[in-house]
């Protein structure tokens, strides 16, 4: 399809790279990614590498270095989008890595969307791309099990929706004051402590029983809370929780 | 606090109650709603009784039956806001019930906060209100995860805030159509399926157990997926998971 619209097609990776000293790897996984640099070993002295394929920090800073032997430079990028926004102003991309590919490239990198570069730390991207997929999995969560009690009521999804999408907008307001408190470890709350929220929570529980509405995605913020107050933060805000989650032994 | 500003404190439930047309209640719960009203039974006819105490849809039908059993009007409502916001443009209050008493009170209803009617349903209100309430914790759950991520390489939480409160207001934009999914039965998608969801969520815990992060209030919504992919869903989009929420037998 590409090659109809002019683009040429290399024979072999080695083919591929040496054709040019700008390598974009997107693949499924960071195993493809190096199965094809791999291919292409000897011919990436000199080469920027920008790899858009989605890896924990772990992977991007191992590729990175195994480019760096070789004499590449190396630039990891997470894609904040989906795949029919690349090229619109809803994309952004984030990258981290070789502030020199960044710097050269840039208008290319541009042409995907909206590019914001994180560091020198490869793994930066990554980490921030995963970040940002777990806040949109909780948004998500929530609003589906919103949706779900509402509509057990008969109430239009769509309808519903005109209440809840400004809702949110305003509740995220509040997310750089929470992430103040995350900074500073002051969780001190004049309004809506472990302890309230605890009270609150079995109310919340109980009427998604009567809807029947399974509360499969609230009972773990429930038991985070509950935990919390088990561990004596009852007067603090919701901001402890995030410190609850840097435990794993309890998890 | 009030008297010194002119208030005029009534010495009995009864006294309150016979001194004004409008009776407005906002206490813990309803076990506590309900020891008032009784204590004023024999006073409330004609009356109009705004109850906003947080509740379940049942609770607050239940108590607009007993209330027009005793030939007083009853409207419900949820305050969608924290105390502080309480008088200011942020606040708003959702009401459902007695049409009558929304529309004769509205002045004073609206000096709490920006009213919205939804119904004469008096249920409406507190299931809106909660529903409403689920969307704001998965929310928080997924921006306290991800900040436990950042955080968990050193990265600021409020520098992260820069990042993820335009990226859960551009995919808040993605909710309408969700919803349309939802109310239409109609779940298949071009992008993002359960299946691909599947996929990527295995690299996505790997990497919270990379970074040391208990993965407890992400695991639920893999374990969602992983469930819709079981029961053949695989190729259908997220908005499948409010279907799954509504089989209380499988939860």
């Amino acid at each position: 399809m590409l090659a109809a619209q002019g683009a040429e097609v290399a024979g072999t990776v080695s083919e591929a790279i040496s054709a040019s000293p700008l390598v974009i790897i997107c693949v499924l996984d960071y195993r493809a990614v190096n199965e094809i640099l791999e291919q292409a070993s000897d011919t990436l002295n000199g080469r920027a590498i920008v790899n858009l394929t989605n890896g924990t920090p772990a992977q991007a800073r191992q590729t990175a270095d195994w480019a760096a032997e070789r004499g590449a430079e190396y630039l990891d990028g997470g894609i904040m989008g989906i795949p029919q926004m690349i090229g619109t102003p809803g994309a952004f991309l984030l990258y981290s890595g070789s502030q020199k590919i960044f710097d050269t490239y840039g208008p290319v990198l541009e042409s995907f969307g909206a590019a914001r570069y994180l560091g020198q730390d490869p793994g930066l991207a990554p980490l921030h791309d995963l970040a940002l997929l777990s806040a949109m999995y909780g948004m998500f969560g929530g609003f589906f099990h919103a949706v779900a009690m509402v509509r057990s009521e008969q109430i239009q999804a769509e309808a519903f929706t005109t209440l809840v999408v400004p809702w949110l907008q305003a509740m995220s307001a509040s997310l750089p004051h929470l992430a103040q408190a995350v900074d500073t470890g002051d969780h001190r709350t004049e309004v809506s402590s472990l302890h309230i929220n605890q009270t609150g929570f079995i109310h919340f529980i109980d009427a998604c029983r009567e809807l029947g509405i399974s509360a499969e995605l609230m009972t773990p913020i429930q038991e985070l809370i509950n935990r919390g107050v088990a561990e004596g933060y009852g007067a603090d805000g919701l901001s402890r929780l995030v410190e609850l989650l840097r435990k794993p032994e309890l998890a």
